[in-house]
């Protein structure tokens, strides 16, 4: 039986109640930024919503997305009064509860972690897409902060979810006026909101977002709007429910002093006694489809001339026949990444992010969420746009979530900077849980592709515009943490290690040296993180120095990885990418940055 | 005496002849994009900006931003005809020429480097606020592509313009309907640009964009628009004025193949034979401020307890009293970072960017370009948020232009892994040129801020939530690429090496240590990029290992850094971040990832 207004009055009330009282307890959070949103979180849990408060999975059920991360509290309420935690709410922030400060999947009724404002709603965008396409019903509930929606993410996720008809999307927008440091920018103008968002194609509906039968009546017009995702703008009063606090600066953030203070609070919401059972609704199930792990044979010859980035397109395209749960994301490059070759065998699991980076990544997400094992490409500098997102996703822990960067360095020549990925090694080695791959030729491109597929967690594979010789055979395997030595002897005096475009380099290096009577260990460092510390060991203690080459810039990436793995067993000379580049044919540049074999000899030499 | 329509669009077939030849003679580069703008840059190059072809710096004159930096062969063109550059333009994309694939300020033409696309309205945005505030005349025109603006930062910029009434600010959308790898999102439908542009609160003209007359009317109307800011969103067609490529698809970023092909399109461009002079014209000058060179004078005792983010603030305040050219941007944290103390002080020079980092940095790279020395912050891990725009502003090389990150670590507690910067190191030292600054105690932090206004390019500098003794005096010296030495003796067994809250972890360590017996030198790193090598080496030779300690990542910040400058020398132990992290209290979090007092004396005991 559906619960009537002044239930779902008093359930709010009693939401505002938890955030206060846990907050209080923590000392530190948003108490104000919960009270506002608590009408729309009641009738949300404890009516809109199909859903089981047995069943944290999300399927057969709508799915809701906190974006506004800092009002984590009234969500740990709100599953707490539905019976789906059994967590003492009072233990919030500790270090020993997984009622975090914000939203992680330490709860496993979080799917993507939050806190970063405007991820949100790439992420639902990116489950909302993915259920369409699996046939799923349900919906998936969005609720935003009014200060998030000055972030431009917002905005390609709300371009993004029209242009894909996504109807099964609602995005609350939660208009309570003040931002942390004063009044957002629009401040109670709801036009402000709903003009843009009806400019761009959404179905909106603007209520007050304290008025339990208004908030009722816009979810229930939004549950068909015929292919327009669907939009309630709230004008709501942060703190709301509490005179001292209500639609008052200087209050973000703060949580109200234990005592006389969250007493005085508490005291004005009145009486908070009531209970709301949330009886399970599902929907039809669909009929699943089984996951096939991803496999593939590379069909390359040897010395065969084939860039990483188009053995990276005809790996994807091999997965996703074999495996149905491949899917693509690309932002308007899928013919310079390759990825339009999955397009070409399996277009409905290719989704055109177009040029918006971030939401790009938000939507691989979003499709992880809903099981599917997502590759989003770009450019290797455009992933620099999407870096919070990364970083985010991170957190969210997905159990696949694959990120190809192309035309990494300098080696992509006359396009000049703003083109080349300097920064891409650096920013996924600094995640603190991910993986780096980085092929050189194109069997091993494809292996990395499918070791991807199979690696839990976030992985980046970095590939290069121009050609390279195959060097090995189809049947080589490339396993996460691992090394090839292409060149050795058992006289070797230095080490030359490198990846991408720079093997090649180090390969030329060594045949040079080899005329001069100087036996060099050439090393392929396919696995950037995590590394082959032990052969790079080996190699340090075993020749005079290890020379490192990366067309990357000269810090964070692949050379500074060895000189710490090393650190204490050898010498290591770093070369890489110190110095704003220009336009210029490839091996003017790499000449120009000292990374090519003629470079590496001389750093080789200087060991002797 | 103005140019007729005639004369214009002749001109516009000379600009596509250029365009074309340009890029046929470089083999590579993307003439479509180009003929699509052809008659919008005839009209504002010839016709309504006020600008003088002998002089670069944009004073007293409109500025022109090319934000789809892949159309540079038209810009390059356009100031060839204009007479304000000499170079061929058939030296294209070549090593030895100034005219890039895409736009940097190799040529003095370019004040920032584009080419990443949805940057352009950002920086033009902020120098249109920074001229406001000069009281300057002159307008800010953007030319900008249909593709980008699915960019969420466009957005971005699109508010903040509207919010700050920037009736200055000009953007153009050459709507040619494809992009690279297909047709735009919204191909040729006008409204999906007027309809959003108007809902923020623009005036806009949609125009044919290859009618001179209608162009020309538009850039006319949007002289004077009260207040707001001014778009002409033009419909125009990629490749126009050559019937092969006309509006067709598989075009992008493709020469036309010199002989026959080239000779083919060239001769459907008819006569192109015309001059127009570019008569300058000059906006009355403003009475400029004398720049007076940022200095100040910390005022603390030594043990009190401040926090880094704290003393930013009053450093940024005492700058901003002193020297008329300090202003500063946050997006929405100001009382977190402190900049709001700036705002106190000189509210006119601080600009609120809301919660949209992305455009924080494009504003402060236009207001850089109007003189000013900006800084913008946000918490560290936002600033993840900005990379691709920080990335740019490296290439577009302004004289001034600092960020700070605050709230780095996981010292900030109890918030959670989505509010700590631990990749904010690796980011800024992974740019190709930058300067990295971390201080620990007041002092250095405002030393620091100092340094900081005065060091050339992109700056960052980190700082800490929780409060920290002061270590320094008042006259003490922070030069950017030293360090600080705080313990050290003549049988110094370790060295122990921190930054921000891990210098007091490696100080309590050193303590401990001494009890033990074991001397340990204590190294305050707060320079991290420069790096004091000759100290760090010294240490390493004259003990037995260094510890390194940073809250930060374990990849790609500090610790690297010195194990990549004492390679050889001696060994090096990295202590950082390595695994997600959660809420809990910042000793708690200190101790779980191995980074407090306990864990370095551990580290360093391992090393006898």
């Amino acid at each position: 039986m559906p619960a009537d207004n002044t239930a779902l009055f008093r359930m709010a009330q009693k939401l505002r109640r938890h955030s206060i009282t846990s907050t209080s307890e923590a000392g530190s959070g948003h108490p104000t930024s919960c009270m506002s949103a608590a009408e729309l979180m009641s009738v949300l849990f404890f009516e809109e919503m199909h859903w089981d408060p047995g069943d944290p999975s999300g399927k057969q059920a709508d799915v809701f997305v906190l974006s506004k991360g800092h009002a984590a509290p009234i969500l740990w309420a709100a599953l707490k009064e539905a019976g789906a935690i059994q967590d003492d709410l009072l233990t919030l922030r500790r270090y020993d509860s997984v009622l975090e400060g914000h939203p992680t999947p330490r709860s496993p009724w979080v799917r993507v972690a939050t806190g970063s404002l405007g991820q949100g709603l790439p992420a639902a965008a990116g489950m909302a897409w993915a259920r369409k396409l699996e046939g799923g019903a349900g919906r998936i509930f969005c609720l935003m902060g009014d200060g998030e929606s000055a972030e431009g993410s917002v905005w390609e996720a709300v371009q993004f979810a029209a242009f894909n008809r996504l109807d099964n999307l609602c995005a609350i927008f939660d208009v309570n006026r003040l931002g942390q440091s004063g009044p957002t920018m629009h401040q109670h103008d709801m036009d402000a909101y709903a003009k843009p968002l009806s400019a761009f194609g959404w179905e909106v509906a603007v209520v007050d977002g304290h008025d339990v039968a208004q908030v009722k009546a816009a979810f229930a017009a939004g549950r068909g709007t015929g292919g327009r995702p669907f939009a309630v703008v709230a004008r709501t009063l942060k703190g709301r429910g509490v005179s001292f606090v209500e639609n008052k600066e200087g209050w973000h953030g703060k949580p109200f002093k234990k005592g006389e203070e969250m007493e005085k609070a508490l005291a004005e919401l009145g009486d908070t006694d009531v209970t709301i059972k949330v009886e399970p609704r599902r929907y039809k199930a669909v009929t699943e489809v089984a996951p096939v792990e991803p496999r593939l044979t590379p069909d390359y010859q040897i010395g065969q001339e084939v860039a990483t980035r188009e053995a990276f397109g005809t790996a994807l395209a091999s997965l996703a026949k074999v495996s149905p749960q491949i899917a693509a994301v690309d932002g308007d490059t899928k013919n310079s990444t390759f990825s339009e070759r999955l397009k070409a065998v399996a277009p409905e699991r290719f989704a055109e992010a177009y040029i918006a980076e971030q939401n790009m990544v938000g939507v691989a997400l979003g499709m992880a969420c809903e099981g599917f094992i997502p590759f989003a490409s770009t450019f290797a500098c455009f992933l620099s746009r999407a870096y919070d997102f990364i970083r985010m996703a991170v957190y969210s822990r997905p159990a696949h979530l694959v990120l190809c960067g192309s035309h990494a360095g300098v080696s992509i020549g006359e396009d000049g900077p703003s083109q080349m990925g300097l920064e891409d090694l650096a920013m996924f080695r600094a995640l603190v849980a991910s993986t780096v791959l980085y092929p050189s030729d194109a069997v091993c491109a494809e292996r990395l592709v499918e070791e991807a597929a199979r690696t839990e967690g976030v992985v980046y594979i970095r590939t290069t515009r121009p050609k390279g010789k195959v060097l090995y055979g189809n049947d080589e395997q490339f396993p996460v943490g691992g090394s090839k030595t292409l060149r050795s002897s058992d006289h070797d005096q230095v080490t030359l290690v490198g990846a991408g475009v720079t093997l090649y380099e180090a390969l030329k290096a060594q045949e040079a040296l080899a005329k001069d009577g100087i036996a060099a260990r050439v090393i392929d460092l396919y696995s950037v993180k995590p590394l082959d510390e032990a052969t790079l060991r080996k190699a340090a203690a075993e020749t005079k120095g290890i020379v490192t080459v990366e067309d990357h810039s000269v810090h964070g990436g692949l050379g500074e990885a060895v000189a710490a793995a090393v650190s204490g067993a050898g010498r290591v000379a770093i070369l890489g990418v110190n110095g704003i580049s220009r336009s210029g044919t490839p091996s003017e540049l790499l000449a120009r940055h000292g990374i090519d074999a003629a470079a590496i000899a001389a750093a080789a030499r200087r060991f002797l």
